[in-house]
């Protein structure tokens, strides 16, 4: 049986994720590749209920309580969803997973970046994803999707100021420099079509010549 | 200002903890103690309500995702609770800390101790307690103090069978002797208020000369 491959969906708000995401389950599975669409926080019964504790706004989390809430989340989401579609030869995508919480629990208010993927490592057995595909749109677009999407402020975007998801998306900038055989940055502004064509191109080595 | 001085309880099922908790507390407030008495998993919102997702018994957690939902409720404990309580002079006495996680998520089955550690480091600075006092009942005293709480059978201690219950009575006495300065055994069987005295006893050096 071909080993199940398992990508991840990173990037900002706004820089479309979950469509990208669906679109490439779409297009796997008409090549019939079995796949798992989830997402993360989340993504199965014990991780979605931790999914609320974490997005009620009336917990107000220190940062050590969060990334620990989150890499409890991805632990049960890991071993009772990712890992066995995996052995099963599954196709796993992953809206955000270990490298969003480095991104936005990470940094000048968070924990320290060795801390948490020591969380990871003791969570989830450091599961790394095979091919993190890094979404980027110039941050100006990233605000107009997220102000249709929300009817917010044109300076917010996800109830936080701008400078917030500017330093969100240098920290990841930082980790595709760091690990350049994980991640893939795909310019996704524009046709969602167009970008979608992108990510294809960009796991053509992982789906073999018949890709 | 005096400083605050930090009492954990720890032991068994049926040792008699929260007793002897309740009478210490009364003893420290008769010499004019500020005190906050507390205990784990839960003392504040944040913990009590990931105890609610530890404690019910539809959630099947991994030994990895139930470590990290501990160490993340300890970490809003000991925020917002247990540190601004020492910050402000009180003494704070606490129904199981870090060696119940170490004694009941390690072991065979669960998590090295090291990694239980690395994450109290990670969730709440690696607080220690200035004693943690060991309550030890024999085994069949265990039982029938149990038995009795919970109607249960007697070959049960909460639910468990009491291999399970000898191997964290033998974890807890083996962090007791790896450090001699912080625990202190104390002789559980018998009257609570013999016991009692025993336990201020045990904290005479604490207290100071006045005790």
């Amino acid at each position: 049986m071909m080993p199940g491959r398992f990508i991840t969906l990173e990037g900002g708000e706004g820089t479309g994720k979950s469509t990208q995401a669906r679109l490439l389950c779409a297009a796997l599975q008409a090549r019939g590749l079995g796949v798992l669409l989830t997402r993360e926080p989340g993504g199965t019964p014990g991780a979605e209920l931790i999914r609320t504790l974490l997005l009620d706004a009336g917990n107000d989390w220190t940062p050590a309580a969060e990334a620990l809430l989150f890499a409890a989340a991805r632990a049960d989401h890991v071993a009772k969803a990712i890992r066995p579609a995996l052995a099963a030869g599954q196709w796993v995508i992953c809206d955000r997973f270990i490298d969003s919480t480095r991104a936005y629990q990470g940094g000048a208010d968070g924990l320290p970046d060795d801390d948490l993927m020591e969380l990871h490592r003791i969570g989830s057995a450091g599961l790394l994803p095979d091919c993190t595909l890094m979404l980027e749109v110039p941050e100006a677009e990233a605000a107009r999707r997220l102000a249709l999407r929300d009817g917010d402020a044109s300076d917010r975007i996800g109830g936080r100021p701008l400078a917030f998801h500017s330093a969100v998306t240098a920290r990841f900038r930082g980790f595709a420099a760091a690990e350049t055989r994980r991640f893939v940055a795909i310019a996704a502004a524009g046709d969602p079509q167009v970008v979608h064509h992108r990510v294809l191109a960009a796991l053509a080595p992982l789906l073999g010549a018949g890709a």
